[in-house]
């Protein structure tokens, strides 16, 4: 059992009160650093962001729009419109540009999607990322289907298939990478599952994570985004937060069929995406740019795998298999999650996210992000040395 | 007549192509500059915004983000969720922050609200701003009520309260100052409004111009904030983009009554404000940042009056009364509203906006919106060239 100080448990119960001010998401270090100053949060291995891409995007906005101080306009001036935004992207993505959508954030595509397309029933995999289920319409009957611990939270493809069939959702949902596990469905098994599942209308596989999946040592991006062309229910939605390190900015895009997108637009989202967004999603689609962010995403990818590497020669802790760049981690001593988070937090400065409000999983979990390759050598040798030393 | 060249027509038939894709409102100067790069474009009257507020803006962000790197939190990390940015105003604007919400511009706000609240009726003042119209549900009944000319698109108050009472709408809109023209409903008219209409479910009014409204020479700022606390179906929406001059950033809130707020929040709207947009609702309650606000507002109100008289001076135009930083504009020699539009873009690269598309016009208007002093003089000079010599 770990021990703490009065002080110690004085802030553990404060932690406690933000963390259910936040609802099921955490609070965030700024949260933490301005209630509780009395912490050092040195590492966020709570924030799932490949911190390379974001000196990479933050290199390129210094040359382009703060040297050149063309920061002003886009500051100062309205954005473009969503479809112009979306037009920017078809080339590279090889999609028709009336088959995108951009979002600020995935999750107001999450939210646009749900809102005016699932109106019956949804079947989402557990654990997930809780807004799949927190912001369908009353009216909407959720199914979940539980990930299983024996199977690694693996998704059972054809039990999965059995499901579907039997419960006739109009909507299903696959995270891929899933989170908060980072589990993998290839991409023969998701076009094997759009095959056997063609008649779901809404069949949304979310590829926020994709980036840091691979198959094979290549580390080739493999994403479903052609199968779109194939199969007319599917919807695609990407945040640009996680890969491309820059949550602040609020990025991301959907493809989904025409008629989907028009009634999206019909319905809003007109000025949704900042002036900063348009920006990325410009710099995005550039081959210069696009070379140099490949570079980097493959350099943190290996980094990511050294570090799961590491994680599980840890005793005591089981990690999951992941293709994500964070890693669902089981405390198997006894110690809560949260005991741990604290420790880590108090003793080290390095924030992990506590996964006791995950629904769907049994047993005491955290999950750890890879950060950069100094810092996941940090947050190794501190679990080492709090699991060794209780 | 204006008469215009071989290749000044072609340009023309151009900008109609550009004017019809970009839908209910008009393509941007960079739209317009990337598609017609032989324009050039030297002034954007089409655009409402203060250009000292930018410039005050960017004194700011420059110390505060630029010079200690700071920049690269505001873009790498999430930024706080909407309850949490919404409790930064709450002091500021003296109203409970469980009444706060904000959003991604007003247009996020005014399509959450028209999506959540409105499911029958609502009477929509015309000229207005379309989004009012357009993102309303299919269900819903809208009613127009027509300003008229005769009466210089001002509201006429009495005949209002009666055509609210005969129709007894779910929902009933005002602009104040009015998009497109300007025109200023006073304070104590707004109380006296929202008293004899208690029974409307919604009774949204949109701020977004109010900063640059006063009703006496000392300039004081006029809003119906405090109003909120006595009437529970009053609902405002504030865009930041106009007088604050950020359009770019996407920073907007409304005040509404808690439930009505929670529905909100229920449905989602849980990041849907950049970092940037978070700083920048940090730094409006700063005292230091709003006493120097005060000052660029006053200012640009003295030059916008001043345009406004210059512009009233020009033979064969009407200046419709403006509280608001742009000036409807009749006008009357049979000159349309498109060629004048196009010979101040090809001749002294000055872009207006044509309001042939705003329904409930019926004449040949243009908006022009106040720029900096500077610019207001080479509009007045232009309009009063082309005038004289067509």
């Amino acid at each position: 059992m770990l021990t703490f100080s009065k002080e110690e448990a004085l802030i553990a119960s404060q932690i406690k009160k933000l963390t259910h001010e936040a609802g099921s998401h955490h609070p965030n270090i700024f949260t933490l650093a301005r209630e509780l100053p009395q912490l050092k949060i040195e590492i966020d291995a709570c924030f799932l962001s490949n911190p390379y891409a974001t000196d990479l995007f933050l290199t390129y906005l210094t040359r382009e729009l703060l040297d050149t101080h063309k920061i002003r306009d886009v500051l100062e001036f309205y954005p473009s419109q969503n479809q112009v935004i979306a037009a920017i992207l078809a080339d590279h993505l090889a999609v028709s540009k009336n088959k995108i959508f951009v979002g600020s954030g995935a999750i107001e595509i999450i939210q646009a999607i749900l809102h005016n397309f699932t109106s019956k029933k949804i079947i989402i995999n557990l654990p997930t990322f809780s807004p799949f289920y927190e912001f369908v319409k009353d009216e909407v009957n959720i199914v979940y289907n539980h990930l299983h611990k024996k199977d690694n939270f693996q998704l059972n493809i054809e039990s999965y298939i059995q499901l579907v069939e039997r419960e006739k959702p109009d909507t299903v949902v696959l995270i891929n990478p899933n989170n908060p596990n980072g589990g993998y469905i290839n991409l023969a098994t998701i076009e094997y599952l759009l095959d056997r599942l063609r008649g779901v209308e809404n069949f949304i596989i979310d590829e926020s994570f994709i980036h840091f999946a691979y198959e094979d040592e290549t580390y080739q991006l493999k994403r479903a985004v052609a199968l779109t062309k194939t199969f007319e229910n599917l919807l695609i939605i990407k945040s640009m937060s996680k890969d491309f390190g820059i949550a602040g900015i609020r990025a991301g895009y959907a493809i989904m069929a025409e008629e989907k997108r028009e009634r999206l637009l019909k319905n809003g989202y007109l000025w949704n995406l900042s002036g900063l967004a348009e920006y990325f999603f410009k710099l995005y689609v550039q081959d210069e740019f696009l070379k140099e962010y490949y570079e980097v995403r493959i350099r943190y990818i290996q980094e990511t795998k050294y570090f799961f590497a590491a994680l599980a020669t840890i005793p005591n802790l089981k990690v999951y298999p992941s293709l994500a760049n964070f890693a669902l981690v089981e405390i198997l001593d006894g110690t809560s999650a949260f005991d741990l988070g604290l420790k880590m937090l108090l003793k080290y400065g390095i924030y992990v996210r506590n996964c006791a409000d995950k629904i769907g999983l049994k047993g005491e979990f955290i999950r750890i992000a890879s950060r950069t390759k100094s810092e996941n050598k940090i947050i190794v040798q501190a679990l080492k040395d709090i699991l060794s030393n209780p």
